[in-house]
Order: structure tokens, then sequence, then C-alpha cells
């Protein structure tokens, strides 16, 4: 892709500031006064309600691209530009049955690029030898691919408060032009009295330490977190934010670990920090909030308005329990309404990439997002179907505060199917796009012959078909199995009998037969007996979409091995078994399930071995 | 069920209120004044940080709910106690494909009931014959099922602002023990002059005169909203709030239509209705808040804190594009910190009904939530599978901030299993209970013999089989058509061949067979062959869970027909189709699927003819 093409020679810092932002140069000045924050609530209603008049649309025009300030690590230029900090493939990943493989990282990580975040957060390279490969990877690819703006993404590797972790960051992140390791321990008393059985003051001189560490290795970037700093006493957050200020930290993120704060809460933490942690003002303050209660955009607008000036944000709003504030919501109400409800903060995300990152991370992550999910969900710029549109309706603005082509997402054709057996490779290259898929040559080429298979059978293609035909073709993992043949009797007198025909990865063919509970348990007993992989199926799902069960079929199955896989959790510092998922489309929904079972085995075996670090044995004894 | 027997004649409201609250009887003196709004957020942060020290679980315990104050119409005796209107069955059951049957509707109306819910929004009676019976029949068992308590819910039915459907919704909820006439009209400048095409003038005179039309009929609880407030200019705002509360509405309700503000600015709009419309003191002001940047939670929680004291939200979140507030984030998030940080602020919500609340919408709307959805997403409660609980994570305040159990979610055994062939009804009945689930006797007997049958083939039946069962038992439709055999034969050599035996309503077995491009495919079309009914299938998925996939699997599919089944659209005036959803479960995903397509073909079959009202021209001639 084109973005990972090293560009190095062309990088180009921007332009000198300009006369307006010069102004806020010198440290002290960066932030706004804490009694002149960006008012929340209390910014003029009159000012509000003559937006609403003016402007019917409600979409102002995005700051350009080229408005992004120039990186430096713990400070930036424009005081209203608020950095977005993407932990998909870190917390994101964390979520129940979300592994990926570092080829699906790598894509993520690209599109995320695309987007333009600031800094991905692109692993934890201390829970396995495949994390770090992963992040190194992202690294040396990602990392190094600057734009013709000069724009390259941060790239991030998280680890505990200890010597081993934070050289495996290092290690993963150095080989990135801006390379950053994040650093974390808790500060709550819960944390610190049951997780850690520390001190205050113990676990104030592991942070300063490993934050000095951290710099003595050549790393000019480093974040540290209190975790769980919405529940930590505010006198000792600030006495250890301090110290690591002084021990070199660059960027000083709050989490609100649990979910458990309000916005107006979680504001206040934040305005508290600003106000009164001893050199605050030579840092960049960033937000992390846990979705526990539903809140977490709302806080992380309302942490963005009482000075932090990076969010911590995950593709789709993933992430363990409840998961985190979504980039897309945040990007787009900052998008929406920076510049006249949020004192004018904008970020750098270039907004058309939004709907195929998200279909992307739905697809390697199996996590799907609700019908009424925010910006991303199906529904989300959909009325009730039939709808008879008349004049009024045709002022979009009349239900719509975003426009679809905003995200990415072309507003289909009213008869809603566009293609057909006689439809060529450039109509179908301009209706993936539309849909949001960029593909390169060769997945277009694969696309369009599969296209052309599905014609033949089916008049119409619809958008449906074809968002399944790519899932099916373009995340897919190597392949080391492959599906030849199949064929299965079942129905209600039950004795489900399949037969099935795989080729190896040496091109041999083998054959087996079982019977089942069903069909799909009969058929996937047969690959087993080819395979002779011992894994356990978790989870398994299939969606088939419009007009007719002739569409395609989309299956998704998630399983787990019970020997090897395994990962060390970073909060937790637990071993966890890893799971694996696959997706196989077709119009026989026994087929694609068996092409989804075949995948998933596929990704697993193309997965490293791991050799976890032992995470229990550490927590109690933390270099230091 | 026990809250549907007519217990009128216990109806006892409660006790005078006590010392402290009858010190806010007068009507002047019912809300903080607006200089002393329980404030957002400058609440002492001292005392927020005090509070993370005191409590580790951080659930206080909740206001017994026999604190709950008597109902008025347009007074609450206690200023902190806050209504809950969920509009499930009006404003979500609006989503696409949401459609409910009367008796579905019913149920989820028991539900609510249980719940405890202040009022509840059965409807949009104009809309079709189907909806005003469903609200009827509501108002008539719901809404007169006192309990030992005095409490019994509103029943409320939406109406535009015209005699038609004011006298629809009338007569529709006259039955309930507490009537409530919802009526709203558009007051922003885009709506009125793109939707409306009136003046702020005619638009004044319409509401007026309709809040009026609505009292003289004899509902002494008239609720008013003014649509779009979110966009609409303050003073007009302030205007026909004062003209209407003149008028005799009880209850104002401010809608965030379009879901575009921000927590900041949505409080301040309550706070500057509640300080600027004359005779506000008199009435009680409503939230409803549209989640379309995902602020939808916070929003209504920054309405409260404002002064606005009923929240209108809905189960699950779901509504139109991206939905409604949701009910359990809203009740939670005022359950867990409303006495800590929100001055007090409480529900009459007994939680430990959310969850059944939960599945049973998804069942009914076949809207599923996402696994990282906040309270009763799959997720919402658990860490990485496998992880290894030692003594830190044995304290669960460390990352839980909500116990399982306050929802209705018991924490299952370690080793997640417990049932087996050998386990008896009682057995059976506490672990559906532990799961949420409360059968009455007839129901269990049911899935009792199910579960013997299920546990015959498989050594450990699990949860999710208990769950999949219940929803195929519980939540079906009457039968019309009955799946007797099914012989499928398919592959990938194509041909796949279905024969189905279907049983009439009286008792005639009819057999056909068909061809089609997969096992499902061929199935449908041979019921279709059968049952005679066009039908267009317009979604399919199917969910299997845990360990292996002789689990037991879930299909649901969604349903349309071309030429009946009208309904009006409450907001556009629109006509639109209604969809059909069913659900089938078993071991045989082809059996489960065909049994889901004979469920939703049942439902249509259940579904009574429409006779929708002419939206489009009333629209443009509203009487007044």
């Amino acid at each position: 892709m084109a973005s990972s093409i090293l560009t190095s020679s062309k990088f180009s810092p921007f332009a000198p500031p300009s006369l307006k932002s010069s102004l806020f140069l010198s440290p002290a000045s960066l932030h706004f006064p804490s009694s002149k924050l960006p008012s929340f609530p209390s910014f003029p209603s009159k000012s509000c309600s003559k937006t609403f008049l003016i402007s019917s649309s409600l979409t102002p025009n995005p700051p350009s691209p080229s408005r992004r300030p120039p990186f430096i690590p713990n400070h930036i230029p424009d005081p209203n530009y608020v950095r977005v900090f993407d932990t998909t493939l870190r917390d994101g990943e964390q979520s129940p049955g979300a592994t990926m493989t570092s080829k699906e990282k790598l894509d993520i990580a690209r599109q995320l690029a695309k987007l333009g975040v600031d800094i991905i957060e692109a692993g934890f390279p201390a829970a396995s030898k495949d994390d770090f490969e992963a992040v190194k990877t992202i690294a040396k690819e990602v990392g190094n691919a600057v734009d013709e703006d000069g724009y390259v993404p941060v790239i991030c590797g998280l680890s505990r408060c200890n010597e081993k972790d934070i050289k495996a960051a290092w290690e993963a992140v150095k080989y990135a032009k801006r390379p950053r390791i994040h650093t974390f321990i808790a500060t709550s008393g819960i944390h610190m009295e049951y997780k850690l059985r520390k001190s205050k003051a113990e676990v104030v001189d592991i942070a300063r330490s490993m934050v000095r560490f951290a710099r003595s290795l050549g790393c000019n970037d480093v974040e540290f977190s209190p975790e769980d700093a919405g529940r930590s006493d505010r006198e000792f957050l600030y006495e250890i934010l301090g110290e690591v200020i002084k021990a070199g930290a660059t960027t000083l993120n709050i989490p609100d670990t649990v979910g458990i704060n309000l916005p107006s809460e979680f504001g206040q933490l934040i305005a508290d920090i600003k106000a009164n942690t001893p050199g605050i003002e030579n840092v960049i303050i960033s937000t992390h909030c846990q979705n526990d209660l539903g809140l977490s955009t709302a806080n992380t607008l309302a942490g963005a308005c009482a000075g932090a000036r990076q969010v911590e944000v995950t593709i789709n709003g993933i992430g363990e329990r409840a998961g985190n504030a979504s980039l897309e919501e945040v990007v787009m109400a900052l998008k929406c309404r920076g510049e006249h409800v949020l004192g004018g903060l904008y970020t750098g995300i270039n907004t058309r990439h939004i709907v195929m990152a998200s279909k992307m991370v739905e697809e390697y992550t199996g996590l799907h997002v609700q019908p009424h999910k925010a910006i991303v969900g199906a529904n989300a710029f959909a009325h009730e179907s039939g709808i008879h549109q008349d004049g009024m309706l045709k002022h979009k603005g009349t239900y719509e505060i975003i426009s679809p082509e905003d995200i990415g997402l072309e507003r289909s054709n009213e008869a809603g199917i566009v293609l057909g057996k006689l439809s060529g490779r450039h109509a179908l290259s301009d209706r993936l796009k539309e849909l949001g898929y960029e593909l390169d040559q060769e997945q277009l080429g694969n696309i369009f012959w599969r296209f052309k298979a599905v014609a033949e059978q089916k008049k119409r293609v619809t958008d449906a078909d074809l968002i399944a035909l790519v899932s099916d073709e373009v995340f897919q993992p190597e392949v080391v199995w492959k599906l030849h043949d199949l064929q299965v009797t079942c129905g209600t007198l039950g004795l489900s009998t399949a037969t099935v025909k795989l080729i190896s990865a040496d091109g041999e063919e083998h054959v087996a037969c079982s019977v089942g509970t069903g069909p799909v348990d009969s058929a996937y007993k047969a690959v087993d007996l080819i395979t002779k992989e011992a894994v356990t199926l978790l989870e398994y799902s299939l969606i088939a979409v419009t007009e007719g069960i002739d569409a395609i079929a989309t299956t998704r199955v998630l399983i787990r091995t019970e020997k090897s896989h395994m990962s060390t959790h970073a909060l937790t510092g637990e071993i966890t078994h890893r799971t694996f998922s696959g997706t196989g489309a077709g119009m026989d929904i026994v087929v694609s399930s068996v092409k989804a079972y075949i995948g998933a085995i596929n990704k697993m075996l193309g997965f490293k071995e791991q050799i976890p670090t032992k995470g229990s044995a550490e927590r109690t004894t933390i270099s230091a």
C-alpha cells in the first residue's frame, strides 16, 4: 500500500507556526490558565442557539489536514489541536476473542495511518513473542511511512513499570521514526493494596525510576499512566505525576480504568491535575476512558474541555468489558461541534477512512457493532426501510447531522442495487470504493472473479453480497488447509453425515467423513479428523442479508487450543489463552461454515508459538 | 403473571411526605433555584476523592423502593426523585425491523412494570389499528395492576398535534389507572420550514389548542414535546412552553431529536428552560436524548443535573438511527453515583430485572447488543476467558464497579457448567432464575422437557444452551404452521435439495420439496410452496455458542410482505412496511433456520391487518 512506502526523504516539517499560535509557544502558556478553561457547561447558550439557526447542516468544514501542527513529544504548538491516540491494537485486542495475527495488526495500523491518528499503540511487546514481533513490524513499516505533509504516526508500546517490559517495548518500537514507550502503575488505594501490595512511597519510587530508565534507553517520548486514576487520591496523583515529569515523561495519561467517572468528575479531575501538578505545563495531558457506564465519549470530551490534548480511543469502542471511548464518536463530535461548542478544538483525523477502519476491525476481531451503534452502526444513517422519500426528507438536515459521505460511506442509489453480471471491473471497483473499501489491484482482481461467479447465479449482486466477498477474500489469513469438496446430509431424522476433502499446503488431498448432531458438527468433526488439531469451538455465528437466502452468507467462528498460544494480560499480569476467529462466505451456509472453521485453524497455525512472560511472579518483584 | 392482577382495592398512596420533603411542597419551590443547580461540573472535587477512598465497591445501597413518592402528574413531592419514562415500545419499536406483536408488547410492558418504570410509552395509537389495540391492551392490563405499595405505571400514548391522533391516544390509554397523552410538534427553524411549512405563530397556536383539547377529553396528564428542541430558538421555546403550560400540560419533554447536543449544551438548555419559562415551576421537565454522537446517556444525566425530573429512555438504548439513552446505563449511573456525585438523585427502578428486560427486548426486536455494550453486553462483566483467578482478582472491586447481581445476573460457577441429564426441574428453575429468567410453571414445564432431550445428547448443558431454549420456547408467537419433518442434502457440488413436512393449524400434514442454492434456501422454498405466503427475507443470522458446535444454535430471520402490514411513522408521518422477526433453536442449524422462518411467518399471520392513517395528507392540514 502506498502509505507503507518509505518517504523519509520527503520529511518536511511545517512552515513556522502562524503569529497566532506562536503566542502560545512558551511552555508555561501552552494551555489555557485553568480559570479560562473552555467552559463546560458554562459556554454561552446564546452562541449555541445562533449556530443552530445559521447552519442547517451543522457540519462545519473540517480544519484542513495541513493545519496539523508539527510533532514535538511534550508540546503542541497549536493549543486547540487534540492528538488522537488509538489503542485498538492494544486495549482493543484485550477484548475476549479479539486476538489478531501480526498481519492483521499491520493492516489495521496502515488504516490508522490513513486516518491520520497521531499515535498508534501497537501492542504490549512483553506479552509474548508474537506481540513483540507485531509491534516491531508496525514500527518498521508504518512508523517510517512519512507522507508528503511530513505526517508519520508515533508508534507506541505498552509496558508495566519494570525494566524487562520497558526494554521489550523499546526493542520493539525503536525502529519507528517517532517511537514512544508507555508505562503504567496503579495509584488507587484499592489497586495498590490488593494488586500491587505496595505503599505509596514504593509506587512513586518505581514510577520515577522506570520513567528515567525508559529515557535512559534513548527514548525521548515516554508516556506515563497512573492506573485507576479515576479512583486515586488527588494529592497522591499530583505528587507521582510531578515526579514522573521530573524524570522525563512527555505525556501523562489519566485513565478512568473502571469507567466509574461521570463527565463532570472526569473533567474536574483533569482540571485539578492541570492546576496542581508541578511542571504540568511541560507535558501533554491525555484521557483514557472506559465505558462501563456508557459515558466514555462524554468523559473524553469533558477531559479535552478541561485541558487534555491527547485522547485515547479505539475503533468501534472495543476493549475489555464495555470497551473504551470510540474513535469515531469522539472525532465526529469534535468535528461537528468543536468549532462552535468546544472553543475550537479539532483533530487531524481524515474522517473519510472511518467506515473502512470500522469494518476492518469488526472483521479481524469478530466484535460486531450493534445496529444502533453511533456513527458506524448499520442503522446509524437509516430510516425505516420502505419509507417514501418526499420533499421534506430530501432536506437531509431535518434528521441528519452527519453526512454519510463524511465518514466514507457513500449514499447508495435509492434502488439499492447497482451491479449485475454485465458489470465490469471498473464498476465493481467504483462500488467498492463507495462502500469504503480501497483495494489494491491484486485484491480487486480476486474479488472480480468471485463477483462474476456470484453474478452468474444471482440476477442482482447487492452491496451486502459485495461486502461478504471482500471479507472473505481480503480479510483472510494465509492458507495452510484449503477446502476442496464437501457433501452433507441432514434433517430432523438426525444422523447428519458429512464428507470433506481438504488440500494441504503441499497440495495433497485428504478425505474424511463423520456423523454429528447437525450438518456443521459432522463437517467440523470430519475436518478435525484430517487436520488433527485439538481445538475448542467457542463461538459460531452466521449472517446473511438482503433479499432472499440466495444472498451470500458469512459465517464467523472463534476457536481456542488448550495447550499453547498463551499471552500475558497487561493489567492483571495473568496468563491467558489466545483465541482465533475465522470467517467464510458462500451461498451454502454449511460450506461457508466449514470455510470459516478452516480459516480459524489456518490463523492459529500461522500464529507463532508463544513464550509468555511470567506475569504473576513479576507483579510482586518489580525491578526498580 | 402476578403483576397483571387487578388490585385497585389495595391502592394506598404513601404516608404524608416527611418534613424534609414537605419543605418543597409549594409549587414555586419544587425545584432548586437555578443558581443552586446540582453543580455540573463544579461539584467539589474534594468530596469526590473522599468517596473513592471510603467506599471500595462504590455501589451504595439503593434507596428503598418504598421511597418512591406518590404520583401526582405535574409534581414530585421528593425533589431528588427522577421519573423513568420508558419508550422502548414506541421510539424503540421504530428501529428498522423491530416490529413487535401486541402479545410481545404486553410481555415487555409487564417486564417494565416489574422494573418499576414510572411511565410506559406503549405506542403511537394513530399509527395503525394494531398499534391502537396494543396500547389499549397494555392500558387495561398493566395500567391497572396496582401493587401492594400502590405502584402502577402511567400508560402513555403518543400523538401528533392533531385532534384525530389525540382522540386515538385517549381512546387507547383511558383504561389505565394513570393515563397520559403525549403530544408533540416541531419547533426548530429547519423542521418548521421544511417539514411543517408553518410559521412560529401557527405552531404555538396548534400546540396550545391541542394540549387544551387533550385536557378537554378528560385526560389530566398531558405531556408536550417541542420536537428538535436541541436546535430550536431559545426565546421561541420559552414562549411555546409557557403557552402549553397555561393550556394544561403537566410534563414538558425536551428532545434532542437529532442527537447533536453535547452534555454541556443540553444541561444548559434544560437550565435555561427552567429559568426562563413562565409557569415552569408547576410542571415536570423531561429529557429525551438521541445517541447520534454517542452522548445520550451523558446528556440525560446532564439534563437531570440541571433540573429535569423525568428521563426518557429505552431498554438496550434501541431506537431510530443510533437509538436513545439506554435505561440500564442511565439508571445504573444514577444508582452508582447519584448519592455521591449527583446531589442525591435517584430512581424507583428495581435494577435486578434489567437483564431479563434486556434479553426480552433483544429477542422480540431482533436488535442484538454488541458484546461491549455497557451494563448488558456479553463482555460487560467478563475478563479474558481462561484467566487464572488469584487473590488479587478475588477482590472484585479492583476492576468491577457494579456487581452482576445488581442487574439480575448471578455470577455463574467458575467451572461454568452446572446442569446435566440428572438435573431436576428445581435445579433448572434455579439456574434460569440466576440467569435472569422468571418463568411461570407452564413455561418451565415446557423448557424442562426440551432440556432433558438436549441433556440426553450432550454431557453438559451450558447457560448458553439454556438461554437458547428459553428464547425458543418462551419468546415464540402463536403457532399457525409447525415443522414436523425436514430432510436436506447439500455441499460443494450444488443442487441442494430439501423436503419439508409442515402441520397446519387444523392438524393437516403438508409435504413439499425444492432445490435451491444452499440447504436453507431449498428448505425455505419448500416452506413457501406449502404456506403460499409471498414474503421477502430481509435478514438472516445464526448464533451458536460455547464449547462445540453440538451446542444449540439459534437462528433469527427478518421478513417482509409486500402488500400489507403498513404503519404510520410518528415523526415523519410516512407510511412504512412492517417487518417480522422469528427465531428458532436446535442442534441442527438447518432445522433451526427453518423453525425461525416458520416462526416469522406465524408472527406475520398473527398480526392483524393494518389500516394506516394517511400521515402525509394530514401533515399539511393539522386541525386546530
